[in-house]
């Protein structure tokens, strides 16, 4: 489980100069960053829409879909500016003390 | 680095019934989850904005900033709801095959 | 010029119940709320990226195009909801105070 | 009602310049464009929370508040670049063909 994101930043990078037609990564990347950013504010979108949905029917499955797409496609567009996952883990890190992380429990009270 | 996703959320679990005057976290989950929506949104506008100026500036610390952001609010909208990232990792992982490396680049060709 | 919205909404009732197959309207009404949400997300997104290129480039007739495209997604999702742009330019109203704008100009000093 | 959108410009205008801590609109504009954006990013958040929530309970009037929020902030977002709202009427005017409604009837058929 702990290496998804590693796997799929290697299938990204592999996918990236693929045929736009035969790839949808490789048609994200040639369609270029608005393409890719438009998809983002979308599945942040329908994110919450299913959220909301999750919140009064209790079904759960099509806000981890959604939730998966609005990953997927922020993944595309760190690769497309030549970011990685690492990048976004190690802030999120750091934010939380996590390589310190008794000194973030105590920061935190 | 593997391991900041599940650190994080053994934080958020921990956060969650916290005092929400003393945490950012139990703040959210006690306001609610349209609160916790609105912060997925919120951010995830900022993430296009940086975004296009990582494009145009080549400024890139921002974007990896917003997008902590980003994902840091659709883990504790997950967390809310009682999913972990481990659905959405999966879902990911169904989606790309990832259990089945080979298979999958078979049919992206 | 100042009936544009009223005549809009005329259309959009007309067009409601019209032939999915031939009006765009009355697809989205017949896709449904979600799909109604989801394209005002989508036209959202695509209003700040070229509102970021408007900066950048000074081209603005995207903008222009982009603002319209989210203005009649939400004038869709009004009268999908048995809701009126007047609905929404009384509310805006009443907060500028236009029907007594002396008073609110003195308020806003 | 059908001078609503010109007498906010109208407001719009004059404060724009006013002092940014006492003009909400000063204060955006003295922010500058990014922290528009932000605010229409999350006004159409939520604007899609409300969509759902009135879907679900039938209550309508946060719908109407929230759009009024999210039309409210572009039309903040369009000041900001020198743009107007009858610039997006007229591109809506133009789509619709509402300046020869006839023959937009004919070419929606």
């Amino acid at each position: 489980m702990n290496d998804v994101l590693k796997q799929i930043e290697t299938v990204l990078a592999e996918r990236r100069n693929a045929d736009p037609d035969s790839s949808y990564v490789a048609s994200l990347h040639h369609a270029g960053l608005d393409k890719i950013l438009k998809k983002v504010g979308e599945e942040s979108a329908e994110t919450l829409i299913a959220a909301k949905d999750a919140e009064h029917f209790g079904k759960k499955e099509d806000l981890v879909y959604e939730t998966a797409d609005l990953w997927f496609h922020t993944l595309v567009m760190l690769s497309h500016l030549g970011l990685s996952h690492t990048d976004v883990l190690t802030e999120l890190e750091r934010r939380f003390g996590l390589s310190g992380i008794e000194e973030k429990a105590s920061r935190d009270k």
